[in-house]
């Protein structure tokens, strides 16, 4: 039988990856303020896994055989500096040694693009070096290591996704999508930098896709999740300011680009798109339609 | 005032660590059971790293600038696969924050060449990549990365030193240097491998020196804490059996090597060398005698 649990199931990303599970076995899901998001058919779970107890009484409770670990600190802005990161790891590893003591055969943890030192390329997963600059990025590259050295210790199989920039439904109001189709939907002008920037963005329903087809495979190691089609921020912006008829309202060029601000943030997508199964994700231009 | 605390003062080399620091401030060891090992003029505190509310009281006590955390797993053989490591990860995460908290200036986390991917060349400490094969090595890179998220957040400076292969006075007997002593001294003839393993052995007085002056500086990053001379196993073994009067009891080659053994695991010392006031290791065969 596959019992699945998914932690930050009620997050941005976790809901996404709630509903491509839906039929993929018998679905828990687990968030400190359950709620009815993602898929029918998820049996909720209330716990807090800041709380080293609640955790391990969730896991013996339901053993789950396959476990997508989504929670993690996500406050927009401040989540990036927020000592909360260093908390999501402890609860990390007392997460990774309740599943293995459980039983458990298949991980899969939630990284990130920020795990990754600056580079002129896309970025390769075993090959780029990890060089975050955030606590964030610090703090993920640490449950990475956990997540391995869990897995060689309790014999499970472990997979780590390195999420880019995901957008998409349920994308909280302040992060840079929304916030650009609400400003651009009320005839604001935007001040805004070169644009030049060249970055990776994923819809979240096509992340939530690749994770679950990643939890399902048996493949092992660290894989991106991003589009594969990486482009200029203000091409992204443009066609966001199209998509709503806000045409001509971002300043390109008004404001200096943020100090330490990588030139580029892109994904190599072979090693992740070489897994038996994996969905393809859609074109920015087109998935924006749909969303809209 | 520099008040400078060593967790782990009573271990391998957090004794050789107490020992180089006896003059350079108010000195406080914690462990589990503090001993009368290292400096005179130590105040030593017993308390159990493990527990988060003895790591909070004994740094909220003590409040102290300098941190020098050598504990960890340690049990000979058994740590490289012991989930304690993951214990010890959280422990450390609990430590970094508390020290924060009671704002401490400067970090010093003791890591490991077992960090390292295997490698052709020896390690440069921002070039190698980090690639562990063992739980221990994993733990330790974790750590690594959580010692820098929590310097970026509270603001201290921080540095990471990856230690090759110390031996010398109060080296556990089972490990390797001691257990070729014994039995070199009891006129056993020891069957090995080829002995054609490059490798860095460094004195356990040499690393305590060079982890104290790297504490007492303000370099950040990771430093490789080894000798610089690394040498084929095989010219150790020698050495070490001319010391005793073991001449040619040594059996190269009548034994095939571990799987996955590395043949090279070499300290680059550029860059720990670069830092001011840092102390210049002995050779092998000086330090034996020394010893001996």
């Amino acid at each position: 039988v596959t019992r699945i649990l998914v932690t930050g199931g009620s997050g941005f990303l976790g809901r996404h990856c709630l509903a491509a599970l839906a039929d993929a076995g018998e679905l828990h899901a687990v968030s400190r303020h359950p709620g009815s998001e993602g898929a029918t058919g998820v049996v909720r779970h209330a716990a807090d896994l800041l709380d080293d107890g609640a955790i391990r009484s969730v896991i013996a409770k339901i053993r789950p055989t396959h476990l997508l670990h989504a929670a993690w600190e996500a406050t927009p802005v401040s989540y990036a500096s927020s000592l909360e990161n260093l908390r999501w790891l402890k609860a990390g590893v007392t997460l990774l040694h309740a599943f293995g003591e459980a039983g458990g055969n298949r991980f899969l943890g939630v990284g990130t693009s920020a795990e990754y030192a600056p580079s002129g390329t896309p970025c390769v997963e075993d090959e780029t070096h990890i060089r975050p600059s955030t606590v964030y990025g610090h703090a993920k590259a640490a449950m990475h290591q956990a997540v391995q050295g869990a897995a060689r210790h309790h014999g499970f199989s472990a997979a780590w996704a390195r999420v880019f920039l995901p957008y998409g439904p349920g994308d909280p109001p302040q992060r840079l999508v929304p916030s650009l189709i609400a400003a651009f939907r009320a005839g604001q002008r935007l001040p805004m930098s070169d644009g030049g920037q060249i970055r990776d963005f994923v819809y979240a329903p096509d992340a939530g896709a690749m994770l679950a087809a990643l939890l399902l495979s048996d493949a092992a190691g660290a894989f991106n999740i991003g589009s594969g089609a990486a482009m200029p921020l203000r091409q992204a912006v443009e066609a966001i300011a199209a998509s709503v008829g806000g045409e001509g309202l971002a300043e390109f060029g008004a404001l200096p680009r943020r100090p330490g601000e990588p030139q580029m943030l892109a994904a190599d997508m072979t090693r992740t798109f070489a897994v038996p199964g994996m969905p393809r994700p859609g074109a920015f231009a087109r998935r924006l339609r749909e969303m809209l």
